[in-house]
């Protein structure tokens, strides 16, 4: 019976959980602030780390971590609000202290193969997982292995053009499917339309996404408009997405995934318009993600569960 | 030592040749028209495919066909220039007649694999090819395998939007990359910027991307400029391709890839300047094709080494 440790490391929170084979219940579930007064948050990583080891030896260690990173080498080049973990080895610092093998993956990537073993992509050999809240990330599974790339840097699919000369992205592109989409690109839009007089529930200042969802639901026109205008433009990329990948299954994570049906209908309806070819729907489905927000911590412990199960790649 | 019979299908003729293991000079080589007055161009593929089988038993016939179509269950859904093949179940009716193993892919995807073993791509795992001539056409090799999706749709990179509302594409959709960068896309802007009174030394009427590139070559500014506008375009898509794909090497094919350093570098340069992180740009090589006319028949005798390598796949 293998022991698993999957860790997700975001921007507010550490979590970390001990898994027994291939069950999706942790024996042990800690979670722990990232940043605390004068600390390390390495410290942090290992102690929140350590309150989870038990008695027997552990496998592997598994991490999500956000941000590009590079798997192979299990290196970090530079994750959000964590500023000093620049090429930082995060899987050599972690062997050298815990002596436990250790995996690290891009936590969309990994969300996108836990929705393949245990959430909505379960059968799918070919699957895309996107993942919409403060950005747009994304995973995908071909034949049944997650795409990677050259250099581990595969699937940034909220970095698509889709409006050229667009909004500026937060990688400062322009256009990108992120910079039109994700729930803080829906939030300026709405400002942008208030600053030009639109009428609407809403009033101008610092705005959510989750606050224009509301109002949407409350059948604001403005609000509703912004999210159809957000469904049409990832309806315009999954198109494109599906001409590239052609997979079986499309899912949909994150907050904005949640914020109801005119957003992912609008999507869908969007995404049938620009499809190139009728064969790129047959058999498709598109759909919300299961895992909420243990995508993270149970795509982790597939990683782990791989590792171990194929340890040649 | 195994015999491999290679099958290019074009709109115009139908190549067959025969090889032997892994050489890449043809035992055997003819070609045939496509079309010939009331004759069915299954007879003619046919036809030319027995012209090159030696004594000898053949292991696999493997055909490269344009459009899109099924490479699992060896059905072609239509193919341009021959209109009577609509769910055309080829490799059923080549196997019914002619006894022998055959497999069909579609011509962009396997002319990237013909690059991959034998051309530009030699020693490179994650390879994407683009081919741009009267269409773009494409192919991913991922982690040494062609990406083909759930249903053998994958890798139609030339139908990705890059300018929404932008000019009809073959396939009935606007703005794609196809639309914008073909060579009739390229010769269709300079049509259109003569129509306005632009100086130059084309004539308005019917043009072809070669003379547009000629006219560039002589120093004709608007042609010059019809090629850079394509270029950027294409830069903005190989940046996209990168995020999600994350090749080592790009590999540029078709006639219009031809057409002078002024299109090469527009585009390197386009793509360096579009990329979201300089990662993707790391040990990255951008070049052009190595098979020429002969990637589809190289590409499907690639496919056919494969398939007597992988009896799995």
């Amino acid at each position: 019976m293998a022991n698993i440790v999957a860790v997700d490391i975001g921007g507010t929170q550490i979590r970390a959980a001990l898994f027994t084979s291939n069950n999706t219940t942790p024996i042990h579930h800690k979670r722990t602030a990232t940043h605390a007064d004068g600390e390390d948050p390495f410290e942090r990583l290992v102690a929140v780390i350590e309150s989870v080891l038990p008695a027997e030896p552990v496998d592997v260690i598994s991490v999500a971590a956000p941000g590009p990173l590079d798997p192979q080498n299990g290196v970090i080049f530079s994750t959000p609000n964590i500023p000093g973990w620049i090429e930082f080895p995060l899987v050599a610092k972690l062997e050298e202290r815990l002596r436990i093998p250790t995996c690290l993956g891009n936590d969309a990537n990994l969300a996108a193969l836990g929705e393949w073993r245990y959430g909505a992509g379960q059968g799918h050999h070919d699957l895309l997982y996107l993942t919409i809240s403060t950005g747009i990330g994304g995973g995908v599974i071909v034949k049944d292995q997650l795409l990677l790339g050259a250099r581990g840097l595969a699937g940034e699919l909220g970095h698509i053009t889709v409006l050229p000369d667009g909004p500026l992205c937060s990688c400062g592109q322009r256009g990108h499917l992120e910079a039109v989409a994700s729930g803080p690109a829906i939030a300026a839009y709405v400002n942008e339309q208030l600053a030009a007089g639109r009428p609407s529930i809403l009033k101008p200042g610092p705005l959510t996404g989750r606050q224009v969802a509301e109002a949407a639901q409350q059948g604001d026109a403005l609000a509703r408009e912004a999210f159809i205008r957000a469904g049409e433009f990832l309806g315009q990329a999954v198109a494109d997405f599906l001409h590239m990948f052609n997979p079986s299954i499309v899912i949909l994570g994150g907050g904005v995934s949640q914020s109801g049906s005119l957003f992912i209908e609008t999507l869908k309806e969007s995404t049938r318009r620009h499809v190139m070819d009728a064969g790129f729907l047959k058999d498709l489905i598109i759909t919300t993600a299961q895992l909420g927000d243990n995508a993270g911590l149970i795509g982790a412990l597939v990683q782990g569960q791989l590792k171990l199960e194929r340890p040649s790649l």
